[in-house]
This record gives structure tokens, C-alpha cells and sequence, in this order.
């Protein structure tokens, strides 16, 4: 099975393909937390990724793969959260239209950042079904290109730069954790690590209230992600058929963790780090805190996933 | 009178003193708000300094420039506010003891971060003359040496290596922005400045609650604060007379700002750049805000002193 996983000259492409547009994340370091965690603990900050996520790398490395005439008839996908924002700004940046399908009860700022990217909202049902037969609607009247934001090897690949820049960044790390929603985010990061430092342990993270995963893993096949509890808006989605194979073949585990864990979590990291993640991104650190003797004295990477909240609205 | 200012081998050295332990803070740059005030921002990080402040430079300078007799003594001081906590860490680094007087309407989560740092807190009325008398009372009682907040040329110098670490990162600067309380951080910003990058202006932003800096330097002699009012808690203290001089003779000009400016430039901050700053610090970027104009393509570098907020009550 190994012989199907893309080679790391695919990731190095998509790395050189997106490197104009993106920005090369410091990676920090905290005294502080790794006293807290006895752990040598490296965040890559995607939260000050473009628009606010690595999700800006996947959809970069998508549109850009596209062919002239491709390009030229837009781009289009469903989504509430920051793949939206992201495929509406490398939209922006390439002169593209931008076509994204949104649940009715999307949030304003969600809304209002997309919108400053320059794209078109189409409003839907906030149903899975209704997101997709209107996408089905945009992509037939524009002849855009749908890019799914995470069930796709050029998100992946866009996505595994970030693991690439940590690995190069610093050596010799035990063990990479990164957040679990769709997969696009695992997957890459897994495959950045098996090319890069393979002895480097894979960690997956998600809440218990959203833990399909975890439940995909134990079982051996995609489970769907039914009505998902969390304050991880980013970690509610299932995962898809091309990132779970990756995740199944390179993943080392998954941690789940409670709802109060991960605001916690994310609570210490705006005070002591004095940056500014979404829950999503706590969940990782939440994993690292719940099963501190696993980390003990290691050095632990962690993909800091994103920095958009809403200010008017945080848990505590 | 430019002979009594201090050399920059006094920098220099209060540099090479301090540097194995304190943090060299980045320097961060953001596409989105150089776009919206046309000009060339560079940001120079204190808020991810240890203790969260630029305080702790030159805290740390002034307990290192005591002797290993003043030193055995310990150290004290009154301060509510950021300079607590970094004397209280720059004396634990050296295991000395160190006294703080504090009044006793300061918030819990203060009182907790000294207590933390293994600081002992003295507590007095909320007056100025009960903190000066409770603090003779600690010093006679105890033989510590007082080591005063701003006022004091070894806190100057250790502050005056945040501006020299930017000058030396970032040439050509037109611009720099402090914001302005006691005077510790623009004189010890104004004295690298005129050492390192004399062409470049150097500005003191402050509250218009709390304008005593421009009353100063528009009557030539040190105004008291009476009653200021501000969010910008680190910016309602008198200027001293060791740093009024250098002032005086380095600062181009005070811009002063309202509340909601304040407000607004802080949120911006945490929303555009993902990064946790005080209202203190947000007061220097509502500067530019305000007086867009005269930034307009230009480069211009801004001390972003702290980040020591309580999540608790966030104006916002």
C-alpha cells in the first residue's frame, strides 16, 4: 500500500508552487507551557497564516493546479469556516471568481470575511444535502470548478507544507499533533512526517463530541460524523475516502478530548503564549495536557490550525 | 546638554547584561494593516516577553547592576501593574527575595502572577503617599533595595534594548512609536533611536485621559497625572525626572488618543494579527490611526509593550 502515497517531490512542488503566496509561520516556543507540560513543545502558527488558517495552502495549491481554462470559469465549494475564506482569497489573489455555497446560519463575520475576499456567497438549508445541491446548482450555471475542502490530494498536499516547515525547521521531534475535522489537515501533516522524520509519532486530535476519527480508526472504515457536538467548528465534518487511507496507514492515534479540556486549553495559550488560536487548534494542546506522561520529556510538535474566533462571542 | 546623555556602549552593555535572560522578541509584520494605513508597519513584539512585558528588561538590568551585598538585601517596589511582576521574576531568576507593595484594590489576577513568580506583597491604601510610606516601612524593615519603576537609568537602559534589538533588525525606520507612562519605555526607545538611527522620528502616544507627557513637553516641566482616566492601565503614571530630560530633548512629538480608539486599534491587533496586546500597547497604533496621514508611506516601527490582559473582562 505504501507505493500509493504521494512522493515527498510532490509535496516539495506544491511547496514551491504556493511559496509566493502564502507566509513561512514562525514556529514558537514557551518556556512557560513547556514547564506546565515537562515537554519540549514547538507551535507552527497557522494561526498567522493568510486569512487566518493553513487552510490558505491547500486551496492555494489547488486553484494553482489548475489549467488556464480551468481558472478562467471560477472556482466553487461549500463551507462555513475558513476554506471558505481561504479558496475566496487564492481566488482573489489570481484575478478568479470565487463562487461559495454557505448555510443560511452562517455567522456575519464568517459571511462578511468571505465577501471581503471578494467572493459571491450562494445562501443554502444548513443541511448537508442542500449544501450540495446548490453547489451542484453554481457549478453547472458558471462552469466553476468545485475544490473540496479537504477530500482532495492537492488540498492535502497544499496542506502537508506546513509539517514540511516545522520538520525543516526542527529536528529530531518525537512525536507531531495536529487537529482531526475532515483529514486534510492529518493526512498532510502524516505525510510530511513519514517523508521527513519518520520515526516522528502521528498523533490525531478531536473531541469526544465530534470524535468520527477515532471511531473511523477503530473500526477500519470511514465513520460519518452525525450530528457533532463541539465548540470545534472546524472538527465537525467527516473524513473522505482520499485522506483516510493516509490517515489509517501513518497515523500512530487519535486522542479525544472533553469540551472544557479544550477551552481551557485554549484559554492558557492566549495567556501565556499571548497569541490568539481558534478551539480547533486548542484541541491539540487540550491532547497533549490529558495525557502528559505520554509527552514527558519528548519533543512535540504541534500544528497551531487557525486564529479566527469571533471576539463578541468567547467561551469565557 | 546632549553630553549627559548616556553613550550606546550603556545599551550595549545593559544588552550583553541581560540577554541570557530575557527573550530577543520578534519582530511581526502584517499585509492587512499596512494596506489599511498605507505604510510600512514593524512591530516589535514585548507583549511575548517574559512576564509578558517589556518591564521585565529593565527589571532585570537594574537588580543585575546591584551589588552581591544590595543583592542578599533583595529588592522592592510599588507597582500595580506590569513592573511588579518583572521585578518579582527578574529577582526569583537570581533567587533574591523581592517585596512589592501594592494597593489593595488590585485585581486578584495581579496579586496571583506576582505571588507566583515567589514575590512577598505588601498591601497598602490605594494613595500614592500609602504606597511610598509602606514601602520606606519595607525598605527600613527589611534592608531591600527599592528599585523604582521608570525613574531609574539602569530601568531605562534595559528598556532601550527592545528599540535597540528593532534598529538592528529593521533599517531605515522614519518612524518609531512608544506608548508613554512613567517615561521608562520612550526615553529608553528615544536614547536607542539616537544612538542607532538618529534620521528617525520618535513618537510618545498616550489617553488623552491621561495626556500628562503632552502637558509636560508643552510647558517644558514635568505635569503630575491627577486622576487619570483610561483603559490604558499602564499609562496613568507621572513622568520622572531622569527620564523628562531625554525626552525633552529626543521625542519628536505626543499624540494623544481617545477611548474608542483605543478600543478599536486593540481589537484590530488580535483580530487581523492573531496576537494578544494590552491597551497600552494598542494606544501606539491608534496613534497611526488617527494621524494616518503623516505615516502615509512611510516606515514605521511601534513597541508593542505588553500583553498581560485579563480574559475576564476584555472591553470588548
Amino acid at each position: 500500500m505504501s507505493n500509493s502515497l504521494p512522493l515527498f517531490d510532490d509535496i516539495a512542488a506544491a511547496a514551491r508552487r504556493i511559496n509566493p503566496f502564502i507566509h513561512k509561520t514562525p514556529v514558537l516556543r514557551s518556556r512557560n507551557l513547556n514547564q506546565l507540560c515537562k515537554t519540549d513543545l514547538f507551535f507552527k502558527c497557522e494561526n498567522f497564516q493568510r486569512m487566518g488558517a493553513f487552510k490558505m495552502r491547500g486551496a492555494m495549491n489547488a486553484v494553482l493546479q489548475l489549467s488556464q481554462l480551468e481558472q478562467q470559469q471560477g472556482v466553487a465549494t461549500h463551507s462555513s469556516g475558513n476554506f471558505a475564506q481561504a479558496l475566496s482569497l487564492a481566488a482573489q489573489i489570481l484575478n478568479l471568481r470565487a463562487y461559495i455555497v454557505m448555510p443560511s446560519n452562517s455567522s456575519e463575520v464568517k459571511k462578511r470575511a468571505v465577501l471581503s475576499y471578494g467572493a459571491e456567497i450562494i445562501e443554502c438549508e444548513p443541511t448537508l444535502a442542500a449544501r450540495e445541491k446548490t453547489l451542484n446548482e453554481v457549478v453547472a450555471r458558471t462552469g466553476a470548478r468545485f475544490i473540496h475542502p479537504y477530500n482532495d490530494i492537492d488540498v492535502i498536499l497544499g496542506n502537508s507544507t506546513a509539517g514540511m516547515e516545522l520538520f525543516v525547521e526542527t529536528a529530531d521531534l518525537d512525536f507531531i499533533l495536529a487537529p482531526v475535522g475532515g483529514g486534510g489537515l492529518l493526512s498532510g501533516t502524516a505525510l510530511a512526517a513519514h517523508h521527513l522524520s519518520p520515526e516522528c509519532k502521528i498523533i490525531g486530535c478531536e473531541p469526544f463530541g465530534a470524535d468520527d476519527a477515532y471511531r473511523s480508526l477503530e473500526t477500519g472504515e470511514i465513520q460519518p460524523s452525525i450530528n457533532p457536538q463541539t465548540i470545534a467548528d472546524g472538527l465537525r465534518t467527516s473524513l473522505g475516502e482520499i485522506n483516510f487511507p493516509i490517515i489509517k496507514q501513518l497515523v500512530h492515534k487519535i486522542i479525544r478530548v472533553e469540551e472544557d479540556e479544550i477551552v481551557s486549553a485554549m484559554r492558557l495559550v492566549w495567556e501565556r503564549m499571548k497569541i490568539i488560536i481558534e478551539p480547533s487548534s486548542a484541541v491539540a494542546f487540550a491532547a497533549i495536557i490529558r495525557e502528559k506522561e505520554l509527552f514527558e520529556n519528548s519533543r512535540t510538535g504541534l500544528i497551531l490550525s487557525g486564529g479566527n474566533v469571533d471576539l463578541d462571542h468567547l467561551p469565557f
